[in-house]
């Protein structure tokens, strides 16, 4: 007997026959004697129909509006799904996120939460119903909806099992858990037990897509434990939760690569106090979501700025730097829209020294150029040629014995290099 | 300078193109200088599709979860409203049934208003801004979505129209106003200036389908004109309000006829005290929506009871009839499929002798049979069959001279008929 939040994305509820097979995994955990809530998204292309039809009207649409509109679809999944757990012979209730309690900022489109007032959920699991939730979206304290930005409904499950105080929330997906490396690139990549927040981040942030990173974050800061599991079979995903002692601490838990990203370079910047301070700043204005950023040391007054973006805030962000290289005296700007972010993760290597020296040699042994590095406690992260990411990921994977069991650290001298 | 209620229906938002022309005409009456409110209902066949999404999923779905999916329709409708509005230059803002405080009852899918709560309306009209309102669709007190049955949008306008104190509410729909008979079957009607809500009313219950009858008697019990007119042009339409000095009392305002019933006969009942509670209550216990009912004198110790129905009902109708026909002691009963009800609606008849008379007469020298006759005091209503319905239609529409501007009643001794 536990209380158990399971969310399910818009493949899964896709259509009326998804719909009802949902529902009868619901009802079969609800039947094993577990108290059950339910987060669904819109049903499969419902939400990029919508965003068609605003399109058509408006091509720069109030974002107000655009929650207004979109919040639908998930209201549309949850009323269907409620239906077919009572076609099973089921309570069901559904509420949309606004009737649910979850109160976010009113930054539309992309709303933070901010408070998640469960009474009703509670409520209704008290009378013996399923609970049925719209994710990815929420209201503001008065009473205008919003929605969470991309990933919102993975956010909504584990909102919702934070304010519940559920023993767990399932994350339903396409795939059976987080791999040690994306299995279309490292066919033995092997699916991993148990791994940390902090490492899951790490993993989110830098490729791996199976789990939303916002998600993970409140994951952690309300110790939400999380079970990333396949909605096409039963066996066990991948639990993400607090690092504890019963955690075997790997010193590599995974390979990840992202090729979403674009770079962008600003020679000989003059090497004033000041300078990345406008530069960064002037990005966050335009709106562009900076990742990587390299400034390597000085030579003779002068030094380079690398950083990366999503593809998607390339146009703004090229404006943004044209506008000001000439007043900040750098010589010269280029765009390489063609590279990789391949990440190694793992909370071992903060004991273990030596793995960026490892990885930087498995990438050399594969012939992989490095054109940026970059580093955090638990993570280094290569910027290669985009063409090389496969490679480098399979190199990788294999240089650190990923597939097996155990994990193999070859002995190297070296401290883990950074910049 | 006035504050005006709009209400569009669902073929005139059916696509993103017909949605930027009613955004074209409110901007251009709020560019005029008055104050606007707009409600609208779900796009086209939007609502029919959600319920083939959930006739896929449960044959006998719970209301609530009806209401919680068809709900979705107008949101839509009201967000892209918006944004058309906006790609326009102005300042609108939506809110759904829930949030513009339309308080209902309980009755999921056929709910009734008990309150309009418009403080959100009236502030963001004092903004300067256009408001867009979800027609159909409002919430009880607990903040449960619910709807409001079939014409519902109507409703809602006349309701924001009460709320608000508005000068009038436009209803704009697919015809010029309200005729004097249907033009399909009378080509000479005559659009009607200005009718009495008590007429309304009773054309509206009787087959005009231009306006729902709620919305009227919503309109009667709080003073709000409505305006009936034509999306397609500026035309004046038909102006609904309370009867005064300055209407012309028409003896007749029009003809209506409804093809939707069918009619049962409980032939030799018993004549005694309660045998009529009886049947209908039967038949109210099973959501059979009685319309005319006409019970005739007794012969020897019986009696026969005809009523109609709408046609939707009559499978429930039946099976309740055929249960308790024994238990009655009744002969036998019967089912009419093929009738129509035609009726004559005018408050001028109440100070004029002899229109039910003209009305028999006419019907008999069209060759017409009255199967059943039932009458208020501003309307007689004649059930004939089926396939005669639009040859007495045509026949009461030359009798009484409505395609003239002036009304011709003919002198005739009888009072009116009765039953």
């Amino acid at each position: 007997m536990a209380l158990i939040v399971q969310k399910f994305g818009g493949t899964s509820v896709g259509t009326p026959d998804r719909i009802r097979a949902v529902a009868e995994r619901i009802v079969a955990t609800h039947t094993a004697g577990n108290d059950c809530v339910a987060v669904v998204s819109a049903m499969g292309d419902v939400t990029d129909d919508l965003l068609a039809l605003a399109a058509a009207i408006n091509a720069d649409p109030p974002e107000r509006e655009m929650d207004m509109l979109l919040a639908t679809g998930e209201q549309v999944t949850i009323a269907l799904l409620a239906m077919a757990i009572h076609a099973l012979g089921h309570e069901a209730i559904s509420f949309t996120g606004a009737q649910v309690g979850i109160v976010t900022d009113a930054g539309h489109t992309k709303a933070r939460i901010q408070e998640v007032r469960a009474e009703c959920v509670k409520d209704a699991l008290a009378d013996g119903r399923i609970v049925i939730v719209a994710g990815f979206q929420g209201r503001t304290p008065e009473g205008q909806i919003t929605t969470l930005g991309r990933g919102g409904s993975d956010t909504t499950a584990v909102a919702i099992a934070a304010g519940i105080s559920a023993d767990i929330c399932e994350i339903y997906t396409d795939v059976d858990g987080v791999f040690t490396a994306d299995p279309r690139v490292v066919p033995d990549a092997r699916k991993i037990d148990l791994i940390s927040y902090d490492e899951m981040l790490e993993m989110a942030a830098t490729g791996a897509r199976v789990l939303q990173l916002r998600s993970v974050e409140f994951g952690r800061n309300h110790g939400v434990a999380i079970h990333v599991r396949s909605s096409f079979n039963d066996h066990p995903g991948t639990i993400v939760k607090e690092a504890d002692a019963s955690m075997e601490q790997a010193i590599i838990s995974g390979v990840t690569h992202d090729t979403s990203e674009a770079k962008i370079t600003i020679r000989d910047v003059p090497d004033q106090p000041g300078v990345a301070a406008q530069v960064f700043s002037a990005l966050a204005e335009a709106n562009c979501n900076v990742d990587m950023i390299v400034q390597n040391v000085s030579e003779e007054g002068a030094t380079d700025i690398s950083f990366t973006i999503p593809k998607e805030d390339l146009a703004r962000a090229k404006r943004t730097v044209e506008a000001m290289v000439e007043h900040l005296g750098a010589r010269a700007w280029s765009v390489d829209e063609s590279i990789a972010k391949v990440s190694l993760v793992g909370a071992g290597m903060k004991t273990h020294p030596g793995v960026a020296a490892q990885m930087f040699n498995a990438l050399a042994e594969a012939d992989v150029n490095i054109h940026m590095i970059s580093t955090s406690s638990i993570r280094v992260s290569c910027v290669v040629s985009g063409g090389q990411a496969e490679k480098a990921v399979r190199a990788l994977h294999a240089s650190f014995g990923l597939a097996e069991d155990e994990i193999v650290a070859e002995a190297a001298p070296a401290a883990r290099g950074g910049n």
